[in-house]
């Protein structure tokens, strides 16, 4: 669509009409081709569908999404459209309640009242500057490149009704007895904002609309020609999505070093020998213990949450670390996740799905026993995911970080490192002792075998990933007490720093 | 265990201890055990392990826990402890905190402060009767008689220590400057009240000891004696829940009556003549659409929630009923739960999670399209669970709307019924057109074939499952637009009631 920005909503003025032949002669096959898009759709489960049907009242979003669920099968469509966020929902970074109800790959998710919606409302309503509304429309621009990325297919859709009409229309449903309970006090009140409201959806509009996911604007004021319009439009992405999917997504960030040496002095610059004596480690360990138990519990603590993620090499301890952090918590704060394969309910979702969907609440800490960073080691060096899919990830943490950190988080990352001889050592041990045993596997050894591309993949990481709200922690981990007390004197640091 | 009531906690205050020797003895072999039972349990994934871990303050709760992450593999443990409920959970009835952080299939889940606390809680601290504290402990008793009926294993374990070594206990641990940080105000205010805990947890213990799920008391003086006794009896409970767990399931319900024509009335008495003409249909609907929207924006509907849920023969209409009954909603309030094959996450989980992870909050409906009766009828009729399932599912269904109507939540159930022969011109008419041949599968051939048998199925369901706080809505469907308007009249009585 060909629109110059001055006159935006102009061409959704002309008029569009459909007569009511036209529209019954089209109908029937078009609701046929959409039902079996949506089937290839759900058979096929390669992508998402998420359609934001954003639009003054009384524009006619009700009605198209009525049509839309007549048309297709409903079973495989899910209407997302929300009030205000819930506690659990402010508790945590804005976009959660969004990717808590994102639909999974194969289904279709109508949203309305979509991420705009507040960020728009705020503005028109005078609660925040243009600067407050172009910092939340660059994070909108970047969530939604994450799920195009990723295949999902996103369609924006704006229906256009012109201020005249509008009122006419309300008016209209007002006068007619059986229609006037469709006409609510906030209607009349978002009507009299009409003007302020065109302003900022202009800007949104002009801001997010990109290659990957353009704004669709449609004239509202005809219901035969919005329904047919939009119909169509839903079928075309469809299809070119079934065809495309792979082809549609960004090329690949810049390439990275590939001089091992520049690569890998991050970690050669470690001082290995560092070690704590037993005693000293007992009373280290206590006065940190101690402390951290404290700082969980003290009021300012109530309104934050904390997150330590641990990635480390295979036996370099991160059990044993979280277990003496745990040991200071109540059992009512904190959340251990094993990070693991995905579910099938988290196969269907983009990569930071499962994440986000265990991010804590006020008050509480979370620790996750590996992380989203397995995306750049183990998918990146076995070949789990594609060169694209792990280069992205980068730029994706750190945006996630962001928002982590933006909402009060306080984010800690530890590396535990330790020498490859020093693993062989732990691994030969493990095999001997009973109770360890399951620990060690054919898996660990063949990781093994691939130390040196590993290696690369975590300094790539820590230097790229290593921000100044969110920095590595690169912990010196072949004395396991050193270790230990190095990451509960960080834990209480960044905790203490920032109450 | 032998336990006389009057003496429920003097066996455990016997001064149980073990020596140093004797643990470092025994722990190796134990934790090798208890590895190889929970790999064990991992690898099968047939059934869940839920541990129950309660005892005063200053019992060793906290360090069981610890001592178990530390013998067992963490990655399949999940500790579940929490505060006072979220506003979600609050909208709720109270057991959805507890379905929504079950264990899945595979896993153990370790619970401070379950369901027992709040009960216990309120009881001791005057805010309810003798009378509210046994109706909690029935409710609890009826949940875990579901859990461990569907193969859950179930641990209760409280952990005991008398008044006298509790004070002890506390001075100690106050008086060393380590670990005083461990002992808080509510600690001291909790041991004031230890007489009328011991009282009101007795209560508890004797009314949920059940031989499927057992109270088991441990002395928790002796740090050595209480880990060691707790690791042993979950080995042995690993253990004989892999070799039983089938077994342990509980003896089927009466049987149901054969009688065909018994059976079968209920349906046959419907007087499937009847039928609105045309343009009587829209003024009806019309005036109930307008009803219903009216009633779901009332102030009193913002405290409620409502679920439609739908059941029918195949080609039924209850997609159409659902549209028009949408049509009258805000498209923020409802949302449409398509009942299709349960994912991973949800066959890992008892039969009713994936209703409950879908229960409306508060001013919601949900419309289930095909709901939790899927039990009694295409999963009894087509063999997809044992005898032992459905039968027992009358009962668990009519608790689960218990729970919900006692929520405060408007529970309206349709079976929209059509005579045989009019099924047939309904399959034959989609099968003819374009944008309904989706909607008609070989599958629906087959449940055609098997008619008498989904007969009886949807007689003994009715007759079983029409409680007065949820009854039955039989709709004559037949006629589309007279079903469409008992749907929506019946929807406009049963709120209109309710509020």
């Amino acid at each position: 669509m060909n629109l110059s920005w001055d006159t935006m909503f102009e061409s959704a003025e002309l008029g569009n009409s459909i007569d009511k032949a036209t529209f019954q002669a089209e109908v029937p096959a078009l609701r046929q081709d959409l039902l079996n898009a949506q089937f290839d759709l759900a058979q096929s489960a390669r992508f998402q569908v998420i359609i934001l049907l954003s639009g003054a009242d009384g524009s006619g979003k009700r009605e198209v999404v009525h049509t839309l669920m007549e048309w297709m099968d409903p079973r495989h469509i899910q209407t997302r459209a929300m009030g205000s966020p819930s506690e659990e929902e402010r508790q945590r970074p804005e976009m959660w309640r969004f990717w808590r109800i994102l639909p999974p790959r194969g289904k279709i998710g109508i949203f309305f009242h979509s991420w705009y919606s507040a960020p728009v409302l705020k503005r028109v309503l005078g609660q925040t500057t243009d600067a407050d509304l172009d910092q939340s429309l660059d994070d909108i621009a970047r969530f939604e490149k994450r799920l195009t990325a990723e295949g999902a297919l996103l369609l924006k859709i704006r229906l256009h009704i012109s201020k005249k009409k509008q009122e006419e229309r309300l008016r209209k449903l007002e006068k007619n007895l059986k229609t006037r309970w469709r006409v609510t006090k906030d209607e009349w009140k978002h009507f009299e904002l009409y003007d302020d409201f065109t302003i900022y959806t202009q800007r949104a509009i002009r801001r997010t609309s990109t290659p990957e996911a353009p704004w669709i604007i449609v004239e509202g004021t005809d219901e035969r020609y919005r329904s047919l319009t939009i119909g169509k439009v839903i079928l075309e992405r469809l299809r070119a999505g079934q065809l495309t999917d792979q082809a549609m997504r960004p090329t690949r960030a810049a390439a990275i070093s590939k001089n091992p040496s520049a690569d890998q002095h991050l970690l050669h610059a470690l001082d290995m020998s560092q070690h704590i004596p037993k005693p000293i480690y007992i009373q280290h360990l206590e006065k940190c213990q101690g402390q951290l138990n404290l700082l969980t519990r003290r009021r300012e603590f109530r309104n934050r949450s904390a997150i330590a993620l641990f990635e480390g090499w295979d036996a370099a301890g991160k059990g044993g670390c979280i277990r003496r952090v745990i040991w200071s918590l109540d059992p009512r704060q904190y959340q251990i996740i094993p990070i693991a394969a995905p579910t099938d309910e988290e196969r269907a979702q983009p990569y930071l799905w499962r994440f986000w969907r265990n991010i804590p609440g006020h008050g509480q800490v979370t620790i996750f026993d590996r992380s989203w960073y397995g995306r750049v080691l183990v998918e990146r060096v076995e070949g789990f995911c594609s060169e694209d899919d792990w280069m992205r990830a980068y730029g994706e943490i750190n945006d996630f970080e962001d928002q982590l950190v933006r909402n009060d988080t306080i984010l800690v990352k530890f590396w535990l490192h330790i020498s490859k001889d020093e693993q062989l050592v732990r691994f030969r041990e493990r095999a001997k002792t009973g109770f360890k045993s399951f620990k060690i596997t054919e898996q660990d050894w063949r990781n093994r075998n691939k130390w040196d591309a590993y290696e690369r993949a975590v300094c790539n990481m820590v230097d790229r990933t290593s921000t100044e709200i969110a920095p590595w922690t690169l912990v010196e981990a072949n004395d396991k007490s050193f270790a230990r007390v190095k990451v509960l004197k960080t834990l209480c640091e960044r905790i203490g720093e920032a109450l």
